[in-house]
């Protein structure tokens, strides 16, 4: 099939690498002509603009967008008077699955298919086989199959529902990965704190062949510990990016209790802190009843 | 080589006959006669008692201990007496690392090898590749590694360390273990309360098929939804074998922040009762201070 794709970041050009290994023909645009220029040394069309990019396809047209999430309702508002009844937009970045739903209603009103896929797999995924949870209208859907199909790994890709179920996939599962991510991390923290002097790599590389927690998480576990024995290097800030958060909110609204997600959310937002006020208010109220000796902050603000 | 097999309850079966698939001989013994006939039909030796098997083996013995935890000291101590200086204890259950150290010290006075293997892997595991973790003497450890080599999976046995590290690896494991399977059961109960109708097994298949949470517990899921798409026939009660605890009690001696994996221990724990006191110590305050209405209890205690 032939494809627009509008994005050529790190996904974007791994991801249009794997289209054109797998035989679709790849209109391609980004704002950087250098990824451009990457995508055309491939063998990909380039084109200078969305409209250059929008008449080159034939229709129906389908169109990728993998960009960032705050430039998606940019390249949409852009792209949108462009198409026709009957295209297909296909937006793959990690979008919160309400905005789609706005997205997925807003080209509905112009008889454009709009798509939501949650996408995983990271780079290496984008490139030699990535995972999708794709939401969208089914007539729509059996359109695009194809390209899922083609790059994604084998099984790796499943048409959700309706609109807005991709993308609330992908942000369960990110949500999971967090819970799963300070497992790993919190088991051996306890095995920096004993008595015993563990290889962590080999630790690592034990649990993944054969054990219950065996998982690609303890693989890339094994790959960092590999990289640096006591990831010396690596300071234990654990940033987010959204959708472990957004999980959270979704089961607050749902009045669902997810404590172990919500609790690996908020040892991230721990982590981002040198200090805490809650750890001076509580020291200080155990110095006021109870005398207890407070330690004297040597930072200045 | 020629082991002693002293447990033939489901891992112990299975282990015996990986053990013979690998042309070990096997000595085996169980108080259940039929487990040892099942043996022998396999080609073992079997023993009617411990004095039996232990004379059927060459010296330096090697016994493998798999009983149920409760039962290891009443083995220990009955074998112990008929054991010589440089024989080879391996205890592969899922005893407590105090426990391994001390039963170490016991045997170390005579002389004898104890070594604490920490096993995963389930009743597959033990039949056709498990994943083992072994704590002990290195001596005896370059003595019995053809024996774990033999029957784990490729790279799945790791020479832990000195003695009880191979139980303290196993119980940090099962402690990973409590907090990515909440994370999972979590993840699944957000899908069940949203407004989307997800097929779960599909979900779980697509997770498990080039996500980053892909995983052997993901495949379990998937399994399990393959039999009952929507667990009906499952109660969600969340029995405990006591790893877990282990793991946040070690957490606890060692003031070490485990949050995540706590929680899943103590959502555990929550699933036992149908109510709660503190709910209803909650909902009696609400009432007090603010009129809210109470839900009136219908359980006849």
């Amino acid at each position: 099939m032939k494809i627009g794709l509008v994005g050529l970041g790190k996904m974007g050009l791994n991801l249009g690498k794997n289209l054109m290994d797998h035989k679709h023909e790849v209109v391609a645009f980004d704002l950087n002509t250098d990824a451009v220029a990457e995508m055309k040394s491939y063998g990909a069309q380039g084109a200078s603009g969305l409209q250059e990019l929008v008449q080159a396809l034939p229709v129906p047209r389908i169109v990728w967008i993998m960009v960032p999430h705050s430039a998606v309702d940019t390249v949409i508002g852009q792209i949108t008077p462009l198409l026709s009844q009957g295209d297909i937009v296909i937006e793959a970045g990690n979008s919160h699955y309400k905005e789609s739903i706005r997205r997925y209603n807003q080209l509905k009103e112009k008889g454009i298919h709009f798509m939501d896929a949650g996408t995983s797999g990271g780079m290496e995924g984008a490139r030699h086989g990535a995972c999708y949870m794709v939401g969208g209208d089914p007539e729509a859907w059996r359109v695009v199959e194809p390209i899922f199909r083609d790059t994604a790994v084998d099984q790796g890709y499943l048409y959700a529902g309706k609109a807005g179920s991709g993308h609330y996939l992908k942000m369960v599962h990110n949500g999971i990965e967090y819970g799963m991510m300070a497992a790993i991390g919190e088991g051996f923290e306890v095995l920096e704190k004993s008595g015993f002097d563990f290889d962590y790599e080999q630790v690592a590389r034990v649990w993944n062949h054969g054990s219950v927690i065996r998982s690609w998480l303890m693989d890339l576990t094994e790959r960092a510990f590999s990289k640096d024995a006591k990831l010396d290097e690596i300071k234990g800030v654990m940033h987010s990016s959204g959708e472990g958060k957004w999980t959270v909110e979704e089961a607050m609204d749902l009045q669902t209790a997810t404590p172990v997600i919500a609790m690996s959310l908020l040892m991230r937002y721990r982590s981002l802190d040198h200090d805490t006020f809650t750890g001076k208010v509580v020291a200080a109220l155990r110095n006021e009843f109870g005398g207890h000796a407070v330690e004297k902050s040597t930072v200045t603000v």
